[in-house]
Parts: structure tokens; sequence; C-alpha cells
């Protein structure tokens, strides 16, 4: 089949004493050199970043919301510009996800919905407060609803698919299985993942039955869908995307294990696991990426969803991950959090705080970032303290800098097998 | 004397029709080619931009506010650098200002206050409304004085100087010309403006006149200081810093050419025309010119404060100014209003419009910014249509290239002796 040259993964060295892995993941926007964290640009764009910004922080593959970039700006018109890449101008790879977990944490109370879409979260930058950018206009912001309590109820689930109202003007929507993978393919995004439905935290064991039950049915419908419009598409010579299916189960072992081998009996390019930040503890997200990855194929690349803490990084590329997704860099750097090589202080360091307000110093001395190497915490915190835009921008850079040169330390101590070493040394 | 070579203006070429000119201007921080168009940089950061982008616009001079950066950070901080130049890590030219517009226009109900100075607007980006940068935060926001209305009695002036209150915690502080110089000194910048007494439009003549005579004495006293602080810099190798000279005198022909004369008798190494920006409509602003010009000495530069929309530009230049600085384009581009050259819509189109929805095209078709050369409306309306910061930054960068290459099409046609021609085709 020709257009498996365009998709591929292998594994190039193991750790020996975890189950961490090296590896390559190819696309038809370029090679992702794995494990690798994975930037969220949740509306087509990394907070406040350019491409050139994105790639020169050190970033392979970048992830981009189905239901956000669906409701706004529209597919009609990432159709017209012949998908994503084109939109925004960024020419490496692009993950996207099914909409389901936005969806679904729309209309559920479920922790999830707070924490870990920053498009949804009304203090967000990029939210509903930030109004700076369109007041003394004649344009009339639209009403933001103030996800996820007031529309609560805007979700009705059933076996077909999930409809749910628009966060921005309370429009309803339908979403199936099949529809998530005509609208990724319209997106023109390297890798896809499959329809699921994504529980909140605190579910009784019957209820993750049933939706983990559903879930493992819209996963061979998504794949179903999936492989005509794939092959529609290699008859007219365009590009290959991958499509990844979805392990749920909640926290539960049993159900965890169920899904962790069903979805690995399908015809899947690589598996995601879904529903770990939703709220659990750490010890509970170990816990599952202990039962679930030992199932896995091997020869599948695997993507966590929505994890990305410092030493959340160690504890899931020990257990086999090779690609992670999360907001937390752009979201601490919204608020003056920075990422600086100390244990003792969770790795963050508040520039806000007075103590910057005359540190001549680079944020972190020695790192290669542009913010690093062009200004001082004290600029920096003289930014957020006014509130120039710019603050926001340089954390940005820091922070998403950080955690990919932290990547390749951590790619190349899988190789010299001195991750335990590496992983002392920052925990 | 030896730092006379640091600063120095010459005149190359001059338009016969008008009173328009070409020269340079030379500081120790490079040179400056006129007439030329100034960003504000008022708290030290052109609004979202890195320096480099800055310059990339085409931006040669850059204007920092001496009343925000004394504020915040506070010259301590501005000191422990050596300056603005290092804080900022802009190794260009930078003008700043004394001061004395900021504190007048928050003592005072003039228009100007309100129009000028985007940084005391309340639904400025960096003002007040900006909040999201510290959301979710211990941090407690500093409270923002909704500034100019409600602190409208908070300062005193007298002839010794003005005492004001802070608009972000409303403490004490006192301006003087003395200080005034002391501060800029500190700050570094390669050109400071003296300190002035900046009235409100719609003032009396005999107001306006013993507010001039205030401006005339301020400005001897200035000059005066300054001489002194330049001496034992200049003992320790410090580099020149140039002085302008103020011209004041409200809306009054006799008073306008009162000043002009006065303050050209003095020492000054330029000129600075203020108090034009406050709320007089364009007729007055070209009528000041008029009056004011003609005798001012043409072997020094003249800078224009506050100035700088597209028809007042060809204004401005064809009276024989040299510089001028102004918020608009910044301003503009925060409420996404990007500069076009079409004179019907009055050089702005407003790209949070549906129109550009689905347009593909950049916002000028040739323009050769970063924004025009890798993004479409479509995608850029988008971005403010989700409230993206990204918008902000590259409808910033379109309207500084914008103006900046519209300069360098201007200093061509006076070498060329095209300038009307060049007018006619925009107006």
């Amino acid at each position: 089949m020709l257009f498996m040259v365009d998709f591929g993964f292998r594994v190039q060295a193991k750790d020996k004493k975890t189950k961490a892995r090296v590896g390559e993941i190819m696309t038809p926007h370029g090679i992702i050199q794995t494990p690798a964290f994975v930037p969220v640009g949740t509306q087509g764009a990394v907070k406040s970043l350019t491409p050139e910004e994105i790639r020169e922080c050190g970033t392979q593959l970048f992830f981009v919301n189905t239901y956000h970039t669906y409701l706004r700006p529209g597919l009609d018109v990432i159709k017209k510009f012949g998908g994503l890449h084109q939109f925004m101008g960024w020419d490496g790879p692009i993950i996207t996800d099914s909409g389901g977990f936005q969806v679904f944490s729309l209309g559920r109370r479920g922790k999830g919905a707070e924490v870990a879409d920053e498009n949804l979260d009304p203090s967000s930058v990029s939210g509903s407060r930030f109004h700076g950018l369109d007041t003394k206009k004649k344009m009339k912001p639209d009403k933001i609803l103030s996800a996820p309590r007031a529309i609560a109820s805007l979700v009705k689930i059933s076996d077909e698919g999930a409809e749910f109202r628009s966060h921005w003007d309370g429009t309803k929507h339908f979403f199936t299985p099949e529809k998530a993978m005509e609208y990724q393919w319209v997106l023109g995004s390297d890798i896809h993942i499959a329809f699921d439905d994504c529980t909140p935290y605190g579910l009784t064991h019957e209820k993750a039955r049933i939706s983990m039950d559903r879930t493992h049915r819209w996963a061979a419908r998504s794949l179903s869908a999936n492989a005509k419009i794939k092959m529609q598409n290699a008859k007219l010579g365009k590009p290959y995307q991958a499509l990844y299916g979805s392990v749920q189960g909640s926290i539960y072992e049993d159900l965890r294990k169920e899904s962790a081998k069903f979805i690995s009996t399908l015809d899947f390019d690589g598996i995601a696991i879904g529903g770990v930040s939703v709220g659990e503890t750490k010890k509970e997200m170990v816990d599952v990426l202990d039962w679930v990855v030992p199932l896995l194929p091997v020869e599948k690349p695997r993507h966590l969803l929505g994890v990305g803490e410092i030493d959340d990084i160690f504890a899931l590329v020990a257990r086999g991950m090779d690609t992670f997704d999360c907001v937390q860099p752009t979201r601490l750097a919204r608020v003056g959090c920075v990422y600086i090589n100390a244990a003792s202080r969770k790795w963050e360091m508040d520039i806000t705080k007075k103590a910057c307000a005359e540190d001549i110093r680079p944020i972190e001395e020695g790192c290669e970032c542009y913010a690093c190497q062009h200004f001082s915490r004290a600029y920096i915190h003289h930014l957020f303290r006014v509130k120039e835009l710019l603050a926001y921008r340089l954390a940005t850079i820091h922070n998403i800098h950080f955690i990919n040169s932290l990547m390749e330390d951590i790619r190349r101590a899988i190789e010299d097998g001195s991750l335990l070493d590496l992983t002392k040394q920052w925990l």
C-alpha cells in the first residue's frame, strides 16, 4: 500500500531498567523524535507564538483541538485553505483530537473541564476575560458562556453520538465517530484520534463500563469511517493521515486492561490513552499506565492525552509513552510561572515576585531559549507587572523550550542507559 | 567638544514645493533617516513585540515614557542595568519625554489624557482591563486608578514643579525640570525632552500664556541642569545624550510664535512641538505648524509629539517635521484595525469583520511585513475572533511596518522631488 510510506514508527533504543524507549514517528510533515512533548495550540495557535517561534523552542509536533477549530473558524474556512497547515502557516506535524474531550467536558461536571482546557477556562487570557482585544470597538464580542457549569446539561449522549452546544454562542451541534473522522481529514492533521466517550473523574464502575463499551463501539466505527476516507484520499494522491485509537476505562484496573486489549486488536496506527488528566491523582495516572502499557503492541506509537508536569514526564516516559500533550507550560507562563531546574521549588519560579524585580540574571542560567538569551528576570518581571503582552510571550517561549530541552536530555539518557540517573538528578 | 561628535543632524535634501526635508540624525546608538515615524514603547516595550521585530518593521527610533518607567520598574532598576537600552535589549536610538505630558494629563481633564496615552487608558490591553496575565494567581494585582477622571485633582503645579500621584498606587511624587533631566540621563535615552507644562485643549488665552511662560522658565532650568549632568558624564566618557526644547502655546498664534522664537534662542539640540495632539482638530495642528516651523532654526531636528495618522503624516512632513511619535498604529492594531493603502477607507480595514473570514489574501498585497508574508486575512480574523494573543502581534507588526514603509517612500519622494505626487496618490 503506497500510503503506508507516509506514516510509520520505529523504536531505536530501549532503556534496560524501565519501559522507556526512544523512537521516531514518520509523518508526511516530518519526523518526530520520541519521547516528545506536544504543546497545545487549541484554536490554531500556540498562545502568542508564531510558527517559527514554536519550532525554535524545539517543538516537533503540535496539538490542535477539533472541537475548537470546528466551531471557529469552522471547517469551511479550513477547507478553503487546504487544511490547518496552510491556514496556520505551520509545516511540521500536527495531531488533532476527536473533539470528544471538549464535547463531554462541557456537558459533565468533571474536574477535567476546568483544568485541562485553557480555552474553556473563563479566567484564561484567550478566554472570556481577554477583552482587551475588542474593547472600544463597534464589534460586539460574542457572549461566551461561562463553561462548564453554566451549560452542564447541554450535552446529550446517545450511542449514535453527542449533541452539544457551542461554548461561544449556544448553537447546537452533533458529533459522531464518522463526523469526527471526516472533520479531522478536513483539518489535515498528521495524526487523528478516534472519537471516544470521555468520562469525568469519580464515575462508578458500572457507569465507567457503559462509557468504555461505547468508546469501543465508537472506536470500531471511527476505524471503518476512516478507512473509507483514507482510501478515497489515497486515490487522489493526498498524504496519509494516521489514526490512533483511544484507551478509556476510568480508574478501574479491569476496565483499563480490557480497553487496552480491545483497542490493541484494532487496526489503528497508534494508541492514545485518554481520561488520565481528568482529575486523577498522580498515583492514579501511574497505575493506569502500569496496567495499560504492557498490553499495548510495542510497534505502535503511544500518546498520553493531557498530561505533562515535570514529575509526570519522568513517570510517563519510564512507563513507555512516546508523546504527550499538555497545556501546563503555556498556562503557567500566562501567570508568570516559569520553569527552573529546581525540584525543591517544584520546578517553578514566580517571576512576578519582588525577588525578581532587580535580578539581572536570565530566568535560567545556561538556558538557550530566546527569552533567556536576551532578557533578564527583572525585565520580564517588569513586563508582567505592567501587563505588557511581551511578558506572556517570553514566559511561554521559555517554558516550552524548557520542556523540549528536557525531552532532548531524556532521549539522550535513554540511549545512554542513564535515564534513572537523570531522573534522580531532577526529582 | 568631544561629545558633540555623538549627536548631530544634517539636512540632505529639501522639497522645492513644500518645507519637507530629508535628513539624518546621528546618535550614539545609530543614525535615524528622517522624516521618521517613532513608535511608542511607553513602558519599555512596543506592545507585544521583541526588539528584533521592532527593527524588522523598519523602526529606527523608539519612544519611551519617563513617567511610566520612573514609576515602574523605577529608576533604581534601570540604573542597575546601565540604562533602558540594556534593560529592554534594544540597541538602537531611544527618545524619552520629560514626563510632563503624563503628569499633567493625569491631573487635568483635557481630552488628551484619554486619547494620547494608551497606558492610562482603562480599556487598554496593557491597562487595567488586561487582567488575563495575573488572574488565578496569588499575586494581588495593584489597584489601577481609572485615570484620568478619578484623580483629576491629584496634580499640584507650582513654579517649582509638579506634584502628582502614581496612577498605579496613588503614591505621591514630585517632578521638576531638574529631576526630569536627571531621570532621563538615568534612562540613558539618546534624545531627551525638556520638562514642560502641558496644557489641555480649550484653555483661555490668559491661562495658555501663564502656562507657556512657565514652560519657558522650565526650559531654561532644564537646559542648565542638563548642562551640568552632561559635563560630568562627558568627563566620565559616557555618551552624549541630546536635549530638545519644547514649544507650547496652545492654539494661539501669538503664543505659539513667541514660544517658537524663545525656544529657538536656547542652546537645545533639537526642538519638540508639544500640545498638538491634545484634542485639537487637524486644521489646528496644521495652523500650529505653519506658525511655528518658519521660526525654528533650520539646522536643528524637529520632533512633533503625539501625532501620526496617515493624513497627518503628509501634512506634518510637508511642514518640515523630521520625527513624530504616535500610539495610533499600535492602538488600532489592538482592536483589529489594520492599515491598507486606500484613502476612501481612511487607510483602515477592520479585520474582525465577516468579510475577512474566508479571505485568503494577506492584509495588503505586496506588503513585505512578516504578517503579510506569512498569514491570510482569514487567519488573523480568526485569531482576533477567538482572542488569541498572536492576533495582536501580527496586526501590530503590520501597522508599524506599514507606516515605516510609507516613511521610506516619503523620504525617496522628497529626494526625487515627487512628494506632491506621492501625496496625491495617497490622499
